[in-house]
């Protein structure tokens, strides 16, 4: 297999952490984002959506969501699964993992790709022609701000995101709240809990430059 | 565990359907979204997101995202599973389930809840008052066209949406195309294999009211 990645992007640092975290080495090449090669002909004539990061299986078998790469990667390689240890504990990661991406990645998104000549008729990832609309911005921004507080809630009384374990939802949530930072936003001070946990993930090894 | 749910909305038949696909009963509640009751206090007792559907499991653990409910079911009662038998099925299940959601599901409640009186200040699902913005009403029926097409495509070589086995990438599938109609969106003739599935999979037991 192969991953095609640009790894200061944070779909690609999702998985990049999730790699060291399992400890696994696999191939991969950079497709420059900055440059837009996800969306040129010859990068397309391998992910048909113009998205990074691709996993290509050895069977020309192409994966390209996050979930879909780190379900793939922990099924084949079992040991240490980040996606939960008994059927409990897997409903959490899935719930938290997707209210992760649905209401604080996608509230980044909304306030990033709404404004400024960078993400012009691109305000959804993917080939369709989107228009930015301006009040997308400040609800984004809301939604942020909301789900820091869902978040910091949650961790008061865990000490990862879905209790004693480190899992795909910690590597989510970490990576959503670096890139927030895209947007002017951080965790205020006040959310005490998310604050610790945040320092706390950002020293281990998997989540270094 | 007991399922809070109102089988007539899209989230809890996809529930639903995963039941009487794996041939499953468990106890179930109704909470009448027509009159809001999953915004009222005492349902929020229950599930402070006011979401449904909502599983609680014996140790009160409440599972809320239909990712997550299905997940847990999945791993409690493993006999036929529908979340893919081998790691390149698994992917591709995650893959499908999630682009599903994200570009069809979330373009139809993009058509749906940006417009009229029942979601005023509700344009999305949850706690937050968010105000409707008019042109994201024209956006998510380009997103459900456009998400057609690729289901089209992805069905024409394929009996189900990841090959040969049914998962709950149908299920979601097929829920979001009959959602669709909520915004006045079918399936155009021409997509002839999208026409065909729908057509087999509304055949199945499992998809009879």
């Amino acid at each position: 297999m192969i991953l095609y990645t640009f790894p200061p992007a944070p779909s690609p640092q999702r998985v990049h952490i999730f790699l060291k975290e399992k400890g696994i080495d696999i191939p991969f090449e950079q497709v420059d984002m900055m440059k837009q090669e996800q969306l040129s002909a010859s990068f397309k004539s391998i992910n048909p959506r113009g998205t990074v990061p691709a996993l290509v299986l050895d069977d020309g078998t192409v994966v390209s969501e996050v979930v879909a790469i780190c379900r793939y990667l922990d099924a084949v390689f079992p040991e240490k699964s980040l996606h939960g240890s008994d059927p409990r504990q897997q409903a959490l990661v899935a719930e938290w993992d997707h209210r992760i991406e649905m209401e604080c990645m996608m509230g980044i998104a909304e306030a990033l790709r709404n404004k400024g000549d960078a993400f012009k008729n691109r305000a959804l990832p993917g080939p369709l022609d989107i228009e930015q609309i301006a009040d997308l911005v400040p609800r984004g921004l809301k939604r942020i701000g909301a789900f820091f507080e869902v978040l910091n809630e949650q961790l008061a009384d865990n000490q990862f995101v879905t209790g004693d374990d480190f899992s795909v939802a910690d590597i989510t949530a970490f990576v959503a709240i670096n890139f927030a930072q895209w947007v002017k936003m951080s965790v205020p001070d006040e959310l005490t809990h998310l604050k610790r946990w945040h320092a706390e993930v950002g020293k281990r090894p998997s989540t270094q430059a």
